[in-house]
């Protein structure tokens, strides 16, 4: 706990109206009070303090059907204001995406490359997408104010990339390597960002505790505790993929036995369905097994309904694991489940039904996410923006002109 | 997010300070300004009110070996100030102590109790306990700032006991039934306070995330996260006991199969280590298979070793199901598992190393509880003191007489 003094009240109250705009909207100074419970001159003061940070503007009148008297000018953020970036590398692909505090994204770029390549060489592929938004006019040659990279492994706490299987990446400080070119970049799980990005604009939204398991090559997962992205300790946390569903079961690439992700992840599933895994169109976006056997089960495959019906009660022994130790709100099925929610959603409520011991009372629901394969970049985005909100005084340094470092 | 005022300062500075004083001993302004980071004028001002609301009082002199000048005033705990009570009912005993803000205990009543009865019964007992509690001279007629009931059962956020399965209780609304007697009761789950507990005085003091597994009749589990209990969204977090281990195991109690608690506790315990589980000593404490099983192990009994051994290895399959998704600092034994952690922690580290993604870079460690049968109380008290720490102002208000209703 440290000691508040009154510039943290205005920072605290400044970071509060600017979200109010951001996230909601041109708006008026007097509705601005009302939502946020200050008084109506605090709000002007603070609102001419964002104002001359460049981060908010007056625009048109505020709109209020059978008012009388003199209309209000809103407030809306300044479109020539900071923006954030949102980075991702996947297993086959790089994206690049630029948005201002308010969401709206200005710059969008997504781009086939397959990185099971040595790093160095990927990152100065990803740098130059990189350089090519902030050549951009919306960038006008300034840094982003903040930059999130999703990334397919774990990642600890200095921004390092532990291990990345699918990429055979293994201690690569991906946040020290980037911070020349484009400054410095949060590193994130993709089932991280994934979870926060649904929570921002996908299924998720509205909830505050939530389980977001993603099936990709692996299956990963994305914790939210009270409407936070959660992490553990040191930045390991929600590895649902490799929770052991059969102790005794067959081994897993990460050395364990009988892990989720070998029972139920992609390889699995495709064999059960009588697919062979290998069949994968090059350059094929992670989710498409899952729009194959939706088609599939549609035509009412029985070997289809079987298998899913199969992955659903194992994937439904995990999330109860997860469900007795957390107690969210929803599981949210992202990745390649997503489209196939609707065959695995009935299975794994049998199996919250039998093993959870809160029972039914739990309250816990089966959602499909609503992303898809755009959710890791739009969670990157999600993040930076969140950064930046947070202390808007803090944004009037931290965007100098590209080619100044940071 | 709500908006902050002056006020709001001023209540975090004086919670800050109160904290710093209960916590830490007593103290002078100058040691608190140092300490806090608030200028020292601000201090005497924050004191002043403190003591004016008959939390603080002026003591002896600070010792400084070779200070010169006039030596400086300790401020620290009026020992006359507000107490806070912490509760028990466990299946076999009821507890009430009594704590001042720092901490040190004012009054310990634990009596034996067979409480396998109807609720009102028992709660009638425990009221008998409290009121003789509040009748010592320390109370003097006061009612507590704030009290907390440990229950061996889940409870939800209104403090409703929704079911305890060796009481045979179901949705009795605890918190209800003892305000008009006590006056506001958090109601909380007896691992999650026994975490508390270990995380305040224990094995866990200096950490921020942990799982506390406890050994009682039942297995429950105790999450902490960033030095914060977790409840999950609507206080059923943390049951590990329930954790499938074999998905096509033996019946649990619960309804499921294959759970942790069915191989693992108590029963499969003594039964694996040839015991019968029914010789239990009327009135003995739930720690008891703990101390007599370490005896055993000690003398080298080989089933009993064997025994060990084999729950190791389950309760280890649990536990690298909780560090994947929490990545913790370290998993703590309590109940009658702290006694038996000399055997219990090689096979429950063989597993985290088989079973974690992050392997031992989790860094996570296996250790012993410390608090015995009284730590759920314990944490009952720290969870009451934590409570009336965070606002100050509000105590002056909390403490009635014993008569009034709060």
């Amino acid at each position: 706990m440290r000691p508040l003094d009154p510039s943290d009240v205005r920072r605290h109250n400044l970071s509060l109206l600017l979200g109010e705009v951001a996230l909601r909207g041109p708006r008026s100074r007097a509705t601005l009070a009302l939502e946020t419970g200050l008084n109506k001159s605090t709000v002007s003061s603070l609102v001419a303090e964002l104002s001359e940070l460049g981060l908010v503007r007056e625009s048109g009148e505020e709109e209020r059907p059978g008012a009388v008297g003199r209309p209000a000018q809103n407030v809306e953020l300044d479109p020539d204001g900071p923006f954030v970036l949102g980075l991702e590398i996947n297993v086959d692909y790089l994206a690049v995406w630029a948005a201002d505090l308010a969401g709206t994204v200005r710059h969008r770029a997504f781009v086939e490359s397959d990185n099971r390549q040595q790093p160095e060489r990927v990152i100065s592929w990803l740098e130059l997408l990189a350089r090519d938004a902030l050549e951009q006019p919306f960038a006008a040659g300034r840094r982003p104010v903040a930059a999130t990279l999703a990334v397919p492994g774990i990642v600890n706490d200095d921004g390092v990339l532990v291990v990345a299987p699918n990429l055979h990446w293994e201690d690569v400080p991906l946040s020290h390597m980037l911070s020349d070119g484009i400054g410095p970049v949060i590193v994130e799980n993709e089932a991280n960002l994934g979870a926060l990005a649904e929570l921002t604009e996908g299924a998720a939204s509205g909830l505050s505790d939530f389980v977001y398991i993603s099936g990709e090559i692996g299956i990963g997962a994305g914790i939210v505790i009270g409407g936070d992205l959660f992490r553990g300790a040191s930045g390991f946390g929600g590895e649902i993929g490799h929770l052991t569903i059969d102790a005794y079961g067959p081994p897993c690439a990460c050395g364990s036995r009988g892990c989720l992700e070998r029972l139920a992840g992609q390889d699995a599933l495709l064999r059960l369905a009588g697919w062979d895994a290998r069949v994968q169109r090059p350059g094929a976006r992670p989710e498409w097994p899952g729009a194959m056997l939706a088609e599939s089960a549609l035509e009412g495959h029985a070997k289809t309904l079987e298998a899913l019906s199969q992955v659903g009660h194992t994937l439904g022994i995990a999330a109860a694991a997860a469900v007795n130790l957390l107690n969210p709100q929803a599981l949210l099925l992202g990745g390649y489940f997503a489209p196939l929610t609707e065959w695995l959603r009935e299975p794994i409520e049998a199996e919250l039904h039998n093993r959870l011991l809160a029972g039914d009372g739990s309250g816990c629901r089966v959602l499909a996410a609503r992303l898809g394969g755009e959710a890791a970049v739009r969670g990157a985005v999600a993040l930076s923006r969140r950064q930046a909100l947070e202390d808007p005084v803090a944004l009037d340094r931290a965007s100098p002109p590209a080619g100044v470092p940071a």
